[in-house]
């Protein structure tokens, strides 16, 4: 008769170990698990073998493998830094994660838009253009943003095609270069459904992230009312002296 | 027969106008509001009557009046910047508020303490004195505070004064420069008497702040886990190029 340690195919034996690993801490988000060749040399198997604990890994969610770059242990929540301008495409693509977004209304508004954040009141004149959409890591939705931009400094965008980055929309086809983004977090409970999160039944901690993007000479290109979900993410930051 | 105009005093009458004011945004949390001599002059008022506008003001919770300051108006929530090393105390005097803190414990522990922050693993090593402490501001538990502070740097620190400023602690009594603090913020649903908030019942959203606090030549000095109510609590943060 043969033992337990026998019967369990070699591959979800290593699978078992570096999923222990990634547990324990020893592997944290972010760092390569051993490659395809160093699960060869380390436990004398085949590449077939090395191959399927990748594949296991990532089909179980445990990594993300990049082509040409590597396989990575992968967080549970998208970690974000906030004292980066950094838009939700890259942040995402930082993350090993695959973004898309969902674009869910883009509206004409006249009226001025106003945020109030550490004691300073902003102003955007109006018209602005409203930019509701929606934003998926890997095609779970993460986010729900609500952006207002300027109509003069970015005429016609509602025209651009709305479900990328824009980011690159305001560098690439307004030629406006962003200098600084001041925000604001609340953590807030809400109703996954009521805001238009697929399959998120029920009440879920999540982020308020109300925002002001300037440009040059402190123009105010758009101001952001987001909801980021709390069981998605995580902010960072560093202060220093 | 007198109109209500007449009736109603007239302190009460400024009053309303003021608190109009900050309702619409047009006075915003951590701005002046008109001193008693404007009062007296704008409206053609005693000084009676212009302090009694600024105390009724202060006692409805609309405005904080700091002595030899002025008086300004309350935000409902605190304001806490994340990019700034700004300890809980210094923070709360800035908002207005006044700050005091309860000791819950404080413990010697031998292991080593570690924290993942940005796929960055931190780790502070024992032995180290573990803090629980509650922080108040007006009175009110606002934040539920454990460090985790390392005994080499800091050698009988259970031993001191722990109801003040812990920042004050290092670098007065230990001549420790604090250089950097990373923080990782969470979105998270607790039960406010659980946690320990007197009289806060039910399910609340809080913020949970991971860090590791630095000072020179990247020693780490403590680590921090708290939680702080969502409710009594903005983070902001600026992001520059």
């Amino acid at each position: 008769m043969k033992t337990v340690h026998e019967t369990t195919p070699k591959y979800f034996r290593i699978m078992q170990q570096i999923v222990a690993e990634i547990r324990c801490g020893g592997l944290v988000p972010g760092v390569q698990i051993p490659s395809e060749n160093q699960l060869i040399e380390r436990y004398k198997v085949s590449n077939t073998t090395a191959r399927k604990v990748h594949q296991e890994l990532e089909q179980a969610g445990w990594v993300t493998r990049i082509k040409g770059k590597g396989t990575y242990v992968r967080g549970s929540r998208v970690d974000r830094s906030v004292d980066r301008i950094l838009g939700f495409t890259k942040n995402m693509i930082e993350a090993g994660r695959v973004p898309s977004t969902r674009l869910i209304s883009a509206k004409l508004r006249r009226r001025n838009q106003t945020l109030s954040i550490n004691s300073r009141r902003y102003i955007l004149s109006g018209p602005v253009c409203e930019i509701q959409r929606l934003r998926l890591a890997d095609g779970i939705a993460v986010m729900k943003e609500t952006r207002y931009v300027s109509e003069r400094l970015c005429p016609g965008i509602y025209k651009k095609d709305l479900e990328g980055s824009l980011y690159d929309i305001y560098e690439h086809d307004y030629g406006l270069q962003l200098m600084q983004v001041d925000q604001r977090l609340s953590s807030i409970i809400v109703n996954g459904e009521e805001i238009g999160f697929p399959g998120v039944e029920g009440r879920i901690s999540a982020f308020c992230v109300e925002g002001v993007t300037s440009c040059a000479k402190e123009l105010i290109l758009d101001m952001e009312k987001s909801i980021y979900r709390g069981d998605m993410y995580h902010f960072s930051v560093r202060a220093t002296r």
